[in-house]
């Protein structure tokens, strides 16, 4: 599909936004119920579903729970498969690390290790954040030659290793042995770059050991997710569009700058993400703008906050179709059902309006109405070329 | 899927028609209004879809417009993006030119050169089609030695130009700069067979300017789509059926005889097509029969003229069906709505007439009704292996 893309992308001065609300999929909470989608009172999401068209995404392949990487790949265009992050890069991103193209990364546990080197508790007992960035800038202290070191907290018990240096590899083993009363395991490499790396990562846990050794509960590290940034085709060079991303998460905003999105500006809010936009509309062709909360809320198990969560999107829509996007596309990267308080492999709603929409007899936005929608269910990839299409942004293929 | 319809494709005396109305789907002429389709009376398409099965065919993929080339392919069962069909060759099959399968074919234009030698008209003035056969005549004359050169007239300022010839080849680049001042480009081949062609090209174009010098405003040419025919997988020996083709417009036949179809009559109009399909009833168990007029009154942004055209293919339907073929297969090779005066990336209205059709709910041929229809939104190259499965031509895979 990427090479017909680059092959049928054209200029325009069109305008494409989407708007990716988080775990936006749902289930009823009692059986024949609606589902948060549907319980939420979202008439400016109604309107444009019934003068354009609905459908569900699906985003990797049926039955298959993606996370946020391949979720939000697949938004993107590219084929989740075919790309996979890795946990440390994921990781790196989501610090808002600036990880370079031959960096590795590697996420980071602190535990303890009792007398016999083995490990007692993979968490070190959960330490607060506070101790774990004490922890962290001791470790600042390793050294390592022919390789630039950078360690950085990311939350309790969790931080992010990276390598910078020349010729590095990425098939290591993590060193996690994924069960307490085993010792950390070796970092094992399986090619040459990657033996060196890992010799690398083995010379740092020395380090880092001698450095935690009375740092009781956290006297050891652990590190697993050893990669690098995958080769990702970029967005403009595939698309021929200026893509710019307004994500409050810093891990969303790393997602969008892995595939070549100029980061606009954060964001602090909704609120805040919008007024963004209309500020940044002449500064790109594409815009991500990615909405936490619904996610957020399902994973908490709170039907009735992500209903809330849902209704404070809606009522931020009209600021949106104001700015008069040639394409607005409303999905999630993934369903987040409250019901099962995690992220799930269901289609997830989507909706798609345009000037060229062929509309479907649908009237309202919610999982029943998409099943019935236009759009059909449909591989999330497919979403881009057609936002690029209905933009009149691709070229007819053949003569 | 070529090896499985190679592995399970019997032989039987069943009959297939395929009738392709040319860019069959559109849209609304205002919001919420009736497609072409939906707005036509059409009493025996709802009869056969009231009785068997609808849906959605997706040409080549969610987002993109296909050229004639990729849509015929497509509904032929070949994928579109597997074969594809350079311009120099659509060109010389849509003057009916009997192209071998090793010629090289280039569209010409004809073009006003200045005094430096740069392009001042990339159409030499839009010639009349008169004033070109003349041209073409004259560019008759051109002898290379170790080829022969076909040229062929098109319309206005448009020609075709075949080389036949041992061992050529066709990576080479067009001539036509894309724009006007700047001088005609070499031909320009990137491997030895195509560096050799390129040779022979350079020798015609310099003839050929030599023979037009005097011919203001036609005093050069440009070659586009320098193409050989791509080596297809003949329908017969893919899917064991003698296939044959009733089109009134070269292009459709020539599309037909790329993937090995027999031409069995052009037809003057639809009832003389339907007549053909009657008296060639033994000779073929496939049946392609083309109508053009919905896609050229699309083209011209014509409702109501596409709603005309769709009311006089309804006509003849009971006519097609009196032959009793065993699967009556009516669609469109992409969508051509009159709002957008051009092919588009919409879906095509498909229906499916056998009698072991399993039926839907609907009752009426249009785009809605499709949408719910039992095919559900199909790729385009299953349609002619589900053709051959109500047919009775595939064999159960596996044990």
């Amino acid at each position: 599909m990427f090479d017909l893309m680059r092959e049928l992308a054209t200029e325009s001065r069109s305008k494409i936004v989407l708007l990716v609300a988080d775990g936006l999929g749902g289930l009823p909470r009692e059986p024949g119920g609606p589902t948060e989608l549907e319980a939420a009172a979202t008439p400016h999401l109604d309107g444009l579903v019934a003068r354009n068209v609905c459908g569900l995404s699906i985003p990797v392949a049926p039955g298959i729970t993606p996370g946020s990487g391949p979720g939000h790949l697949g938004l993107f265009g590219y084929d989740p498969r075919a790309y996979t992050i890795g946990r440390g890069v994921l990781e790196a991103l989501g610090i808002d690390f600036d990880l370079g193209p031959d960096d590795v990364a590697a996420r980071g546990n602190f535990c303890t290790v009792g007398a016999g080197g083995r490990i007692t508790d993979r968490r070190a007992g959960r330490i607060s954040s506070e101790f774990g960035r004490e922890l962290v800038e001791k470790l600042g202290a390793v050294r390592i030659e022919g390789a630039e070191i950078f360690v950085r907290p990311v939350k309790d018990y969790r931080f992010v290793l990276v390598i910078r240096g020349p010729d590095l590899g990425d098939d290591i083993e993590d060193t996690d042995p994924g069960a307490a009363d085993l010792p950390p395991k070796r970092p094992q490499g399986h090619d040459p770059a990657s033996k060196r790396t890992a010799a690398i990562l083995e010379a740092f846990i020395r380090q880092a050991a001698e450095i935690l050794k009375d740092r009781d509960p956290a006297n050891m590290i652990t590190l697993r997710g050893i990669a690098k940034r995958p080769p990702i085709p970029q967005f403009e060079e595939v698309y021929r569009m200026r893509a710019g991303a307004i994500a409050v998460y810093p891990m969303y905003r790393g997602l969008a700058r892995l595939v070549g999105m100029t980061i606009l500006q954060p964001g602090a809010d909704l609120a805040d993400q919008v007024d963004a936009l209309r500020r940044h509309w002449d500064d790109a062709d594409f815009f991500f703008v990615h909405y936490k909360y619904t996610d957020a809320a399902g994973e908490d198990g709170d039907f009735d906050r992500k209903v809330a969560c849902i209704e404070e999107l809606d009522a931020k829509i009209p600021a949106i179709v104001d700015l008069k996007p040639d394409v607005l596309i409303v999905t999630g990267d993934h369903s987040t059902p409250s019901a099962l308080r995690s992220h799930s492999w269901h289609p997830v709603p989507v909706l798609l309006a345009a000037r060229t929409c062929r509309p479907d007899a649908e009237t309202t936005f919610g999982e029943r109405a998409c099943l019935r929608g236009g759009l059909g269910q449909i591989e999330a990839k497919y979403l881009l070329p057609l936002a690029l299409a209905h933009a009149g942004r691709l070229a007819k293929f053949g003569a």
